[in-house]
């Protein structure tokens, strides 16, 4: 069983750095297609949510694109995803701005950054599918940095595909 | 009366991530629809100008898009936007590069920026809305950083919808 | 004769800051049309290649788009760029994400960045014109940072215009 909870405080470190090159390391997974690393970004009992902003504007508590609420949710979403998409290649590719920390609590820090995902069809084609903001909880386990939860806010909701991914 | 004039020399600061910092805050301000706050970046007469790269590369001094040289002028600006756009939802999203320092003269910081501007419509459709560079002159006040100019130079100079809100 | 080899081990230099900001100065150039200054990103007999993801996931060693293999051939290219593309202005803009330096062997740093490239033809629309990475291999000479090789893998491999600019 994993240590999430620190005993020690937040040692001297750049959080603004910390959070960003997780969120770095993040994308490189999901470019990468290395799908199957993707849960292991989070602790065992991470949150993954997708949740578009037009909706939570508009005070909506529910829906949601994506909800997974552990590893082994994640999981299961990714082999799904493997057995759907066999032979549709596509390619995904993020930007991601710096990273800002915006508070620390109870050793969660707190962080927003904003993305760009561009996608690429099957026919070499390339859109900017989906632009948005993380916001990130991040704990440290056994000193390596983890999501507690990553929410993914999208602007953009309406697409020429959907959303299966995650972003 | 703000102190805009530094007696001391600008200390050991890390001038590129200083400027890069306050763009970092100044897109946050801008994607996060705060734009009350958007004058305040700047200077009491700072100035705030949007000149297309086309003009410039054809020598055209005019043609700006926008020219505000006070923070009044944004103020104005801001109320105005507040009551065309009631209804019509849009999003904004930018990410920048990386911020290089080019020069540092008489306390003036020179420094320019990438940047995309991602546009959601209200029907939630994306687009690459305007990219191009920001070329800054900043100062410090009373310790922080404020724009004395902001000059936006968009490669993008035709659109599916007006300009009309700050980049 | 440039001095590629290195007689001294890597000093304690931030790498991934190096390898970024060398990316960073390229793209600058680009962007601003300095071809001219191009090939002097690279050592003598620096490659440049532009192969895209499609071919190399297909196990396809050709079907480059470009191949230089000296800034000789680099500056050939730019003369003949300087040629075909007197009257049709074109704008491009890249945006870059953190570089990653992967490895570092025989004085030689492996890096990995990804770039977004914007596209503004001459009626001034803007569209994502290629996504995709940057696989560069960077040497110390004199001091200064070069590219051994910068490998371009695209994702995209079609958009409304040839890709014949250096990316």
């Amino acid at each position: 069983m994993e240590n999430v909870m620190m005993t020690e405080r937040l040692p001297g470190l750049d959080l603004n750095r910390l959070a960003n090159n997780l969120n770095g390391q993040y994308i490189r997974c999901l470019d990468n297609d290395r799908l199957e690393e993707w849960p292991e970004f989070f602790v065992e009992n991470g949150r993954y949510r997708v949740h578009p902003r037009d909706n939570r504007e508009s005070g909506l508590e529910g829906g949601h694109w994506m909800y997974y609420a552990s590893r082994g949710m994640m999981h299961d979403r990714v082999t799904s995803l493997r057995h759907i998409n066999k032979y549709n290649k596509r390619y995904y590719r993020h930007m991601i701005g710096d990273t800002l920390v915006t508070s620390v609590k109870d050793d969660i820090i707190f962080a927003s950054t904003n993305y760009f995902l561009a996608h690429t069809n099957y026919e070499g084609h390339t859109s900017l599918f989906n632009v948005g903001e993380y916001l990130d909880q991040i704990v440290l386990v056994d000193g390596q940095p983890k999501f507690l939860e990553k929410l993914v806010i999208p602007d953009t909701f309406h697409s020429h595909a959907a959303v299966v991914m995650p972003i």
